[in-house]
């Protein structure tokens, strides 16, 4: 019998993958988990997006047009112009989530067997996309005691080789957190520049920043040809399930390769469109998402200082999305988070990602996490108090069986 | 600057996309084009579909399932026990359309530089898939004069090699309408498992047939674990746009690469997997599916007996799906299809498909065309007048350009 190629068998398998089922145990044996692990919110998706979906006009539910049905286009011309970022509507491609936009955007920089720098630790899924592209990731290390802001620029540029085609980050950054100051930004438009790669930025988390300001790449017009910027709605519309994202770029035959890619999958659900295109049209969109954020605001400052008061937990307060990269008062991470789910006692848990499966340099993140504040405040600091208790057991239990192994 | 890479800007451009801003701009003009190049049915998508996708009860459109909602796969379930195919629900992954279940199928089948048999001529998407997962198409060249049935089993399988990892066809076929004997279909498994190759039938027409009875791949079991079955909701249910189809395979090993490949890309849309679950759930599901199936019937027969009155048109009188492939009287059918959208006089024009984009060995099927017999009977005896009007006119045309240039 034929096996499924190297390719497919070699893509990753994330730790969350393997610990996700002993949550599905854990709460069979009638536990409360709090899914700190998912970044995905739980604030309600705004009601004029679900009108639009609710009382679309459709009477045969035909192909889209393949860059995008001209409502959802137009919306996105609004959406960006409202963030400063002027963008014509055939310089905006709309994709199956922000999945497809990376993917279509590493198709495009990179022919087979060349290479893409990315900030480590990094969102898992880019793994996935660069193998089923066969792309080679090559990683910027970065360090949570610099809460994972970039390193000097020369390290970055000897990661440079021949097959060096982009240079792609997450921004603000999953799973850090981090927003990048303007000078960094202006360091990697330069690096770009001057090594001749292609620069791709993925904003889905544009709207999520608490201190400081996000540079969006858009607005530096010396890589207007190199740029791409790879969207979604799926977090500012908390509509991870609509699948739809965005591909954005202001050189013609980028957006020439991003239609033929596009129209070789045919289309991008209607639906989902047509809810995108009724909320941009709502006058109170700007508020909703406003609201959104303030309450994301509060979840991040309660979460972190709930945070601070864990014996052993390292991070630096994170700047923008909603996770926080931290280091944990133990030697292996999974470990403990499996531990969390299998032996802790009592009626709640807690369940983290643990930090190796955002690095591809081996040993890195094995004792980090990443937690996503993505409940309710009253749950975040159930939450931590569970935690607080868990890493104290868990360490007393390490040291009871050394100390049961040394007898 | 840098430059796309290679494969995106390799990827095919089809005579369909040269030809379509001249039915744009013949519109503009005031003409009615019957666009027969098309496979967009014209049907109403089924109200029960409709009220699934309007009535779903969604208050955070969160990540569906990698794998499918939960009653989407059951509704797959029932659909495949219906159509006599058991079909556990773990061996279905749902897909973004037909086309990320072929995308996925040829990254599970293919390493990079892998290549795979199919029978042209060959749905042109068939090369995008390929093209964007870097696997080669070797075509298995069929003829009208067969009516696109396949060739003596020596000549498919001295095309085989050592980088042939599969077999890929769509059945009933894109474009040919062709659908396979039982002897066809087991001459293709045997040929598999003799040379240890995969097996993709692409049933996304399994309904539309017309003669005969169709051969699903799934009734093989000599070939259970080296069939992949490709499938989507678009044609039978009319709703192209919804970008549901599936994945089907009895082999563990590539459900479990392919719920990788899904992992990556999160999930497909949720209303339109919603939509699929209440049409099934709904009694008269099969009766829609039946009549519609009716009324492909009617215009199958009436569009051949239009087009055997008309001198010089070849074809043989496809089996299934709602294409025929034909000769036409001119040498060039790219040329004819292009001077019936800017110089055919009067008020209506036709558009086809031209046959050479259904082709990879050069030179075949240039005086073929696709047409999509996707409308109702009376526009398709008005475009088969139109039809008949046009390739006269335009022979006449010729010849008199022919005699200008002599004179």
């Amino acid at each position: 019998m034929p096996k499924p190629s190297a390719r497919s068998a070699a893509a990753p398998a994330s730790p969350i993958r393997r610990l996700y089922p002993l949550s599905v145990e854990a709460k069979r044996r009638g536990k409360k988990v709090y899914h700190l692990n998912i970044g995905q919110p739980d604030i309600s998706t705004p009601a004029a997006f679900m009108r639009g979906v609710r009382e679309a006009k459709v009477e045969v539910l035909d192909y889209a047009p393949s860059p995008g049905i001209p409502e959802a286009l137009e919306a996105l011309v609004r959406y960006y112009g409202e963030c400063g970022l002027p963008v014509a509507r055939e310089e905006i491609l709309i994709t199956v989530g922000g999945s497809e936009g990376i993917t279509f955007a590493l198709t495009i920089a990179c022919d087979p067997g060349d290479q893409v720098l990315v900030p480590e630790p990094f969102y898992p899924n880019y793994l996935g996309y660069a193998r089923l592209t066969n792309v080679e990731i090559v990683p910027i290390t970065t360090s949570r005691d610099d809460g994972f802001h970039l390193p000097p620029r020369a390290e970055i540029e000897a990661l440079i080789g021949p097959r060096t085609k982009a240079i792609l980050f997450s921004h603000p950054g999953n799973p850090t957190g981090v927003v990048y100051t303007k000078a960094e930004m202006e360091m990697l438009v330069d690096i770009a520049l001057k090594n001749d790669l292609f620069i791709i930025s993925d904003e889905v988390y544009r709207e999520f920043v608490y201190d400081g300001k996000h540079t969006s790449l858009l607005t530096f017009p010396e890589v207007r040809d190199r740029a791409i910027l790879v969207d979604s709605i799926s977090k500012r519309l908390s509509a991870c399930g609509a699948r739809i994202g965005a591909l954005i770029s202001h050189n013609k035959d980028v957006m020439t390769a991003a239609t033929k890619c596009a129209t070789i999958r045919l289309s991008a659900p209607t639906f989902e469109q047509l809810g995108l295109a009724a909320f941009m049209a709502d006058p109170g969109h700007r508020s909703v998402v406003e609201e959104m954020i303030g309450e994301y605001q509060r979840r991040r400052d309660l979460f972190c200082r709930e945070l601070l008061d864990i014996p052993g937990v390292t991070f630096r307060v994170p700047e923008g999305a909603f996770y926080v990269m931290m280091g944990l008062p133990v030697e292996d991470s999974e470990a403990f988070v499996r531990w969390m789910l299998t032996d802790y006692p009592g009626q709640e848990t807690v369940m983290l990602s643990p930090g190796a499966g955002f690095y591809v340099t081996p040993g890195l993140g094995k004792d980090e996490a990443r937690a996503a504040y993505v409940l309710q405040t009253a749950h975040l600091r159930r939450a931590c108090a569970v935690l607080a208790d868990g890493l104290s057991m868990f360490n007393r239990a390490l040291a009871g069986e050394a100390v049961g192994e040394r007898g």
